[in-house]
């Protein structure tokens, strides 16, 4: 017998019942709000193009790092479900047979949110009505085919079915953003903007570093090769992302260090960042400066920053040496906030038109370090559960750890920083569902009244990040 | 409409309806025991005097740093509620404007214990039945300020209707105690004794250490200038506190390390520290060296030690330049525990007559390091969850974290280290309550049975924080 | 009135009726599986003497540390419950009065696991039906000590009774395994089976270092005193250990730290290491290549390896001065995975044929290192919920920190670690009910499916720790 797959209304909300029907209520007023996805990493082109996604495999299954991941921790390489090596050798190609390779293992994601939003895309946007398995793999990666020829399939129209009212990107400043451009100049409603993501060109290790400064000087005419004019590019780079649509930039560092050193200083690491003659102690110092050299840009022209630092990027040395980097493994590790941020708090930690957002993935951070620093710090903003803790737990813990220090009007909504669109109403729905399930908590057992867990649903699921990321003109 | 502000009598419990039931027996049952203050930070003066409080800004917004801490956090400035300045510059000084601007921004506090904690001061002892709001501040001002100038609500008749039984405040050794005298003198019943709070002594880095040895050793007659004659000196003021009441002393150190120096070493140290020549380490073995020295003389004259290290004191710079210490933004670290007692512990902590009450702000501490070592220490005992811990979710934490390994009667009850006197019985209830559905849980799954239960209900609130802190006297 | 001792057949299930039902439905379904314990600390000796075990205290109280321990933190000295005093100075030695030693006691044990595998040994083995207290001690003690001399209650036949499908104890490469080739050579048919443990003989600072190397070389014909015959003897005695049922290794290094060194390195330290002239940085190092040395084995041979690492050994002095290792109260620290075994995991991390069981006990490392790197490198694995966390929070913590990014499949199911034998049925009762519990969780809210759950738990209970310790033949 064939198993369903159902969808249930209450999915991850409080199982007792008294609670579940405070969910129901606070979930039911928000579920249908506009989707702000202010952080992310979907393509423009997409967008500006609006041709057909491709295939099942290539759409669901080859892009997706929690899917490839797990496949890979239990023995399934990486070549059966067609990523491209590096040295092109022969990886699987046809993508019925890699969506049957992900069918097999499908079990594996029991108990991981891979599952719920997999299920979610396979019920809502398929029409999928039985459960994913070998023997019923053939018929749904149908399913999903015949659909994706359709016009309704395509970026545009599923950005207007999903309820979005904008969508963020991230590219490098080495990027022309053509395809911002051409939506910007398009008559297509849907708002779809850039993020200035400034790694290839301030992290002394970034592979090329030297070139992408050289070609950041190109692009702006400014001369890149010394501190000041290295400054001014970016300066006018973040004007042209601004001009696209940025309202925020984003910093991926392996920590969370700043620094604020003298000029001399600045002056004397930048030049052995770029001969490539810096030890990754001055690498770090480097890293560090330039978040505080982005503060000091954003409190001019007003760019909200996010930090996302702690993870080990390219962990797996076999894996990122066969399938580069995004595929290598990232790990986190063990992430201090509090003496990390201090030469950048002194600086500027009290700014009135300041706002940097920061995520972590080392969760005892929450508690110890950052609702504390975010309840006080004016400019800090914690961003929501990130990566492997955007899960039903990870949300959970979040809130558990961080409202009762930095409230919620600290903290900044979701965003669902994901490369997989199709996945993104069903990331959406499940952090409304589960705030909802923290806000009935606080309802039922009276530390909070009914009526403002609403105000504060809604707060959570639209009005923050809109706030937060400057996204109301 | 007017929002109500109801206190639901089961407030805290578990929402689960068989849970709950059985946190409400518990919870009935230990509901009115006296309250053991053991540990906090009123002004024994004010039960000196006997005056009546001020107005409700100075008495319930401008003291709090859980309040000034978020408002701030969200771009109110200080001034804005009065925080006095360093430079004598202007601040509001209209308690019921200050009010307003806390009524403006009271939903940020809307999932933090301060909310609870005010409401239960509001409606318990204000007969408030209306939410704050803009619109409701000035009436809910009023209620309050008219109270205050009643006798029902000077500080003894509070005490009393607290039904407090012993309530300790905190004082540096250079403390006259003259106001703990005048009430040892008095005839009012009530118990507010003192504790040795030695930082300002003990602390290098403390603000005019070397001026405050010297007054000690005025204050004592020994010459304290010597490491000898300044070890004397802190014996005699302890027997001086001793003679005030206190039980107790504690320690507000950056870490929790610990030494076991020669005499040459100590010497040394000290002398460099007065001098102001002392490097950063050798100010933390300084003071991890004194933690040694006060455990040998508890082993001496019986006072229990408290240690509450991990907090970064003063981590806002400019907040710290413009109103100083304690409103300049305190923030957790990483503590260790398990190298950083070891001296101490290899020197004392087999001894029976010793008891040492760890306090963290590191909750990963808990599990991995605190309840194990006081889980086969005779000398350590667990203090409770503290200051951004003291907190629905953070009470429940502290719980499941430590009881495991060390059980519950390595655990002190309840503390609730607080300046905010009117909070006193929020907190404790507070603590009571989530102590109650804790012990519900274990009851309703059936790891303990509830006339045990009971048992610990009143052991938790009640009775270990009389004997951990000896005041059984 | 006797207060009564009872085993709820809902005990450790969720208190919300409709999960509990869940729960129920799981647990019923998988708890008379029979009970594979892959990894422990029992006796060889026992089985293959088949006597009957000794007195009520020397039985369950005397050799269990959390029994120790705890009496320990509560002023009882180790001499009164008969703990063996390195100086042969006198100890308790009648059972009867250590026996009441602990019932006077037990109300310490009050929520802790402790608690429940007592009541459960003393309801199911036993018979008992009243509460242990200082008034029911002797009685208790005499319906255990009566049993203890039947027949039923000798070790082969609490074996059977059990439902135990197989057994490992945990040896040194010194250990002539005589026990293990008298059962192997039996008629009986239990399969209780040794692991290889080397930390006598892997670790410089081990008690004897030299001394077991040199034995090693002895008991292999190999000269162990250059570092290739030192490989080649622990080769030789691994297959010695295979020969006598072992599946696996076992590692308890203070670290997770690993190295791959060149084979010079290796064979300096290896000689530093044999003259008792390292540094405590040495002996990490050499710890660390001995970790990715067995991990070549393990390749050849196929021996499981687990690693179970950051505990500080012997951190009282006192205790460990009188009583000697594994009574010097061990005690967790901050354990990194992370870059700790990035050497081995370079080289050996994308085997196929190699499979590394990790432990921990610092639960920070869950979420933020051990399910990232089991989610994603085919040799790692996560063992169970250890020592202190062996518990009803513990196991729910585990699964909730891991399964989200690791899934069930990276985990290896339960294992008991114990040297308390009778104790076993509980362990893995508890662990059973509450993998139910969590699974119940997930379906309640509509993570999974209820089949799935069913499938899942018979995986947990039973079918992973079978496949992972490779006990299937």
């Amino acid at each position: 017998m064939t198993a369903a797959l159902t969808l249930h209304e209450d999915r991850l909300l409080p199982p007792d019942p008294e609670t579940r029907s405070i969910a129901r209520r606070l979930y039911r007023n928000i579920r249908d709000l506009p989707i702000i996805s202010p952080h992310g990493h979907t393509d423009a082109r997409w967008f500006a193009d609006d041709a057909p996604f491709p295939d099942p495999a290539r759409l669901l299954i080859v892009p997706d790092h929690y899917v490839f991941r797990m496949l890979y921790s239990q023995g399934v390489p990486l070549e059966r479900i067609g990523i491209t090596r590096r040295d092109g050798g022969p990886v699987e190609t046809d993508p019925r047979t890699i969506w049957r390779v992900f069918a097999e293992h499908w079990h594996l994601f029991r108990g991981t949110p891979t599952r719920l939003w997999m299920n979610h895309v396979l019920h809502e946007l398929f029409d999928v009505r039985v459960r994913l398995t070998p023997e019923t793999a053939d018929d749904i990666y149908d399913a999903i085919a015949d659909r994706l020829t359709t016009d309704g399939f395509r970026p545009r129209a599923l950005y207007e079915r999903f309820g979005l009212e904008v969508l963020c990107t991230t590219e490098s400043p080495l990027d022309t953003l053509v395809h911002h451009a051409r939506l910007r100049d398009s008559d297509w409603q849907g708002r779809v903007i850039t993020a200035f993501r400034p790694d290839p060109v301030v992290d002394p290790d970034f592979s090329g570093f030297a070139d992408n400064v050289a070609k950041l000087g190109d692009l702006t005419g400014e001369d890149s090769g010394n501190w000041n004019g290295y400054l001014r590019a970016l300066r006018v780079r973040r004007q042209f992302f601004i001009a696209h649509g940025a309202t925020s930039t984003d910093h991926g560092h392996p920590s969370a260090r700043t620094e604020d050193l003298d000029h001399a200083s600045c002056e004397r690491l930048f030049t052995k960042a770029l001969a490539g003659e810096h030890t990754a102690e001055e690498a770090e110092a480097f890293r560090g400066q330039m978040l505080t050299e982005m503060a000091r840009m954003s409190l001019d022209d007003g760019l909200v920053m996010q930090i996302h630092p702690g993870s080990n990027r390219n962990h797996n040395a076999e894996l990122f040496a066969r399938f580069g980097r995004d595929v290598g493994a990232d790990i986190p590790g063990p992430t201090g906030y509090v003496d990390a941020l201090k030469p950048l708090l002194d600086r500027f930690g009290n700014e009135q038109n300041l706002s940097i957002i920061l995520f972590t993935l080392d969760e005892t951070a929450y508690s110890r370090e950052l609702a504390p620093l975010a309840g006080v710090y004016p400019v800090l903003k914690l961003g929501p559960a990130w990566w492997f803790f955007d899960s039903p737990e990870g949300i959970l813990r979040y809130r558990r750890l961080t409202t009762e220090t930095a409230g919620f009007y600290n903290t900044v909504g979701f965003n669902d920083d994901t490369r997989a669109f199709l996945s993104i109403p069903a990331r959406h729905d499940m952090a409304r569902r589960l705030d909802c399930a923290y806000l009935a908590d606080l309802v039922a057992d009276h530390r909070l009244d009914e009526d403002e867990a609403h105000e504060v649903a809604g707060d959570l699921a639209y009005n923050l990040a809109k706030r937060a990321y400057k996204l109301e003109a």
